[in-house]
């Protein structure tokens, strides 16, 4: 995609001043991201263009028809996230753009990877007709790895190179995103080079995804295409992959705060060319509560970081990384995407433009972002079948006594990592009995694309101490997956998700406490954010009541059980999976 | 043009350790372009890539074919010039080649446009065939102005859209080269709209040239696309560009000295992401004796630059500036373009490796490069009418007495920029009589392309007092251009050039001093570096003995008479032309 003036003529005549701009924002000072300056300046704009930047005749022979005077507040570019996940926030990408633009946020780049792994190629299609016309720029980056795990779980679609070379066509895709099969790339597997070829032949930008993956593996992963990382978590982990050339995309999502451990390793540097800002996965509350990519602005300037050094990063840099030009910049031939505000680190935009158009001020949209409703938006994407009670219990090998059991266990209440370790648990009529240990859970990944599996397993270390909890937002599959004390428990949630198209719920003793309804898709609601994030709220609170107190984000807790690419073992539809070898674990020890 | 691993397979392999790479280089100190460190490291090499960089187990377990101990050396990418004429060098591509690999160049951008200007897209063509198969990678952009004033002078070709179509074609052509009619740009003309519009939707980056540019021009320039910049000439006009987003190509050519005004804007900026090095033009004895980039780098921290900066910006900006992945640093993945060095400020290379092969060491190229004689250095290029004394002399509107004269004046003896005085000047026998004044001197420019016209002027300030000095170089349009005192030493020299298919040439008394033959193109010379140098030698020394003695370069003060792209005014072989109103000025005053 090409950001390109309507009439490049007009634009130059406006340059040059023989026509006036559309607008002048005079009196204003402007963040530089080329020197690092900031300076007195007036910024024009036409046709959604910087059309000329006056630094030497400040607020002198304004040729604009409209003139805003900002009276002396920092004018920085337009932010820009560089990677994300709209479906993270569970809202449509309207209601996003309508939660994120007042924050200064006018570009993102994301990647609608749950949704593909759910509705496939039409998903993505979706995803691209709901973000037309908006009042900023959603960027798509082609999923890279649907399903998350090929062959070892089933999701709604399957992506090959066909898919993404089908998808490259759609006017704002600009990236393959976040490649996070590494190993795949790491050793070469052909159905990953296919894809990574189809991307490079389409003059698609690679984005990476490498948690943990550092030295020699680092460099195959590197060698093999990808160049950016959202996934640096420690400081020695960043010091590495920065060395290495490896754009650093620095997270600070609802669940991910990377950004201390990834600045005491950035402090050392004399450069920060490839440094980007992005939170990957935000939920409705904290766009709303707390913001955007000027939240994570916020939390760099907090760990150290320079104010204009956060304002590049978030904006030419990434601007750059995506290799779009014309963006990020307050310069000539740049597009008009703006943010006024009157703090550096505060970050509370009083005016945002995009394109050269008024969209939001003092924290408010104004402008009106037409209501749709899609085709995708009303059906059903549950299918699950006829489910009992029995569906939900553990038969064991032995009618009683005690068994073997490899069982997940989070490593901590607040990662998603988890080990394998073997106990032995009481088997009672022929069942596996977990009542006697609250820390121990079954829990039940329901395939909820027509076909029939379900897989059981039992989990320690997950939080909750009674009850259900179903979810179908469960990466990267998104089936239904439930973690419950008794099967009764979990019938009724996985139940009442069926009846309500998707979403999250908590039962306790038969009873449902609450129900997030995410019917698009069993994924997205159709609430706007206010709305949805006190129905989040209550979600929460559900969650907590039945135990899972200590995360910071009682809800989030499930969604990443059944992710089989954060190590070292996850569930699928299809059983446990030890992410490294990607071999089945059984539930029994023999 | 995509830089990619032969094998992607293998190379990942190479990453991993699995088979062994081809090279390792070990007890090195790697320059970081991406953190600005200088590590111990070793560096692998596979199949022309850099396979992986051990920055922790240095020296440990080396899984290598070959070793190399570079012995506590610094490793550096190789160099990138970001904008080049070879035929300034007055060499061959593979002459070029020669010269400037043992300076650790291993990367250049050209702009054919001397012999584009002669041979038209024959010339490109021409100039990518002879750089085929070579121990460096000559990258192409088109050239954008042929001829430089469209109208006003007769060139040997005339490059439309169509043409820049075409040339896109070709496997190692990237750019559309310095779009110096920047007032065609800036004035939205349909040609040049037409030509921009053309490069951009073939993907090439379009490179600027926007001298004395700034303000609302400048801002019209960048809306109209360009966005580098080689011809900064001061503190001022650099400080505007830098700020506007205009990436600054610093300059240091065999006349332009540019590095010590742009270093004096760049050392108030904190960035210098969009700052790269350039020669330009840079003649055989000046690569011979002083260097290639490196020189430029040494020049730039002689002016305050650090050398690790240096460093970044002639390796990883150049190849961001033109928008070439896997180039320009040491890490994984990159090609193993390496430079290796004891001293980064002296930067004079021990080994130069270009994709992982040894191909200069100690200065000297330690690879054969295939002896070619391709059609187009066989075929003359000087299609000049008879020429008789009287073609030379300058009949005037009178018999005798005084008439006005627009005189085209050089500011000085340095640069090029020239005024337009009106002189009373002496009329004998009907024809313009110089002889009582040795400042001023009669010019002739002689079309070369089977067209008859000839154009004459008076010139004050070019720095002869007597003889004649004759080029078929003579930017841009390279017709042939002849400063002399007398018609018979004009035609002396004239009619030399046709003989040998051009050159250069200076004339004495009716006796040719010396002969600088350049008959491939009337620009170009088959002669390696060391022997065109010694040519080049007498060349000079010849135009000292007509007064020529004052310029660092007697040989270069002909070749930009008549390039009326300089202000105020050049001439062409229509005659005298107004630079900023691209009319023509008479000889006579009325």
């Amino acid at each position: 995609m090409k950001l390109q003036p309507k009439n490049k003529k007009m634009l130059l005549q406006a340059a040059l001043g023989t026509i006036p701009s559309d607008m002048v924002l005079t009196n204003g000072k402007v963040v530089n991201v080329f020197t690092g300056e900031v300076l007195n300046a007036d910024v024009y704009i036409y046709d959604g263009f910087i059309s000329h930047v006056e630094y030497d005749q400040v607020g002198k022979d304004l040729k604009a028809n409209k003139i805003v005077d900002v009276k002396g507040q920092y004018v920085i570019p337009g932010l820009i996230d560089a990677h994300v996940h709209i479906e993270s926030s569970m809202m449509t990408p309207r209601n996003f753009a309508k939660a994120v633009i007042p924050h200064g946020t006018t570009t993102v780049i994301t990647d609608p990877h749950e949704i593909a792994n759910v509705w496939g190629v039409e998903g993505v299609r979706y995803m691209h007709e709901d973000s037309e016309n908006l009042p900023m720029r959603q960027l798509i980056d082609i999923p890279s790895c649907v399903p998350a795990v090929p062959g070892k779980e089933n999701a709604g679609a399957d992506f090959l190179a066909k898919e993404i070379a089908e998808l490259a066509g759609l006017e704002r895709v600009i990236g393959l995103a976040e490649v996070m099969d590494f190993l795949a790339v790491i050793y070469g597997e052909d159905r990953m080079m296919e894809i990574l070829k189809v991307a490079e032949d389409h003059g698609l930008y690679l984005q990476g995804h490498a948690p943990f993956v550092t030295g020699r593996m680092l460099s195959a992963y590197l060698c093999g295409g990808p160049r950016t990382d959202h996934e640096s978590r420690d400081t020695k982990e960043t010091e590495t992959k920065y060395r290495y050339g490896m754009n650093i995309d620095m997270r600070d999502s609802s669940l991910c705060k990377n950004v201390p451990e990834i600045m005491a390793a950035m402090k050392n540097y004399r450069y920060y060319d490839t440094l980007c800002l992005c939170t990957d996965d935000r939920e409705s509350d904290d766009l709303l509560n707390e913001g955007h990519i000027n939240e994570v602005i916020r939390v760099a300037i907090k760990n150290g970081m320079d104010p204009i050094d956060a304002i590049k990063c978030s904006t030419i840099n990434t601007a750059r990384e995506i290799r779009m030009d014309h963006l990020g910049a307050i310069a000539p031939g740049y597009v008009a995407d703006i943010v006024v505000l009157d703090d550096l680190t505060e970050m509370k935009p009083s005016q945002v433009y995009y394109g050269g158009q008024l969209v939001a001020e003092d924290g408010h949209l104004v402008v009106e972002i037409e209501e749709l409703v899609l085709p995708l938006e009303t059906r059903n994407s549950i299918h699950v079948k006829e489910l009992t009670v029995d569906d939900f219990r553990l038969q064991a090998p032995i009618d009683s006594g005690m068994v073997k059991v490899n069982v997940m266990c989070f490593d901590d209440l607040y990662s998603s990592a988890t080990k394998v370790m073997v106990e032995e648990l009481p088997v009672k009529d022929g069942y596996l009995d977990l009542s006697n240990d609250s820390d121990l859970k079954f829990v039940a990944v329901v395939n909820r694309y027509d076909k029939d599996n379900i897989a059981l397993h039992v989990v320690r270390g997950f939080g909750s101490d009674h009850g259900a909890v179903a979810s179908t937002v469960s990466h990267d599959s998104h089936n239904l997956t439930v973690v419950y004390d008794t099967a009764v428990n979990a019938l009724v949630a996985a139940n009442r998700l069926k009846e309500v198209g998707g979403g999250m719920c908590a039962v306790e003793d038969g009873q449902i406490l609450h129900t997030l309804e995410l019917p698009i898709g069993g994924l997205l609601s159709p609430k706007p954010v206010e709305e949805l994030s006190k129905d989040a709220a209550c979600m929460k609170e559900a969650n907590r009541k039945l135990g899972l107190r200590e995360m910071e984000n009682p809800m989030m807790r499930i969604v990443t059980l059944a992710l089989p690419v954060i190590p070292e073992a996850k569930m699928s539809d299809l059983g446990l999976i030890n992410v490294f070898t990607k071999e089945m674990i059984p539930l029994y020890v023999d």
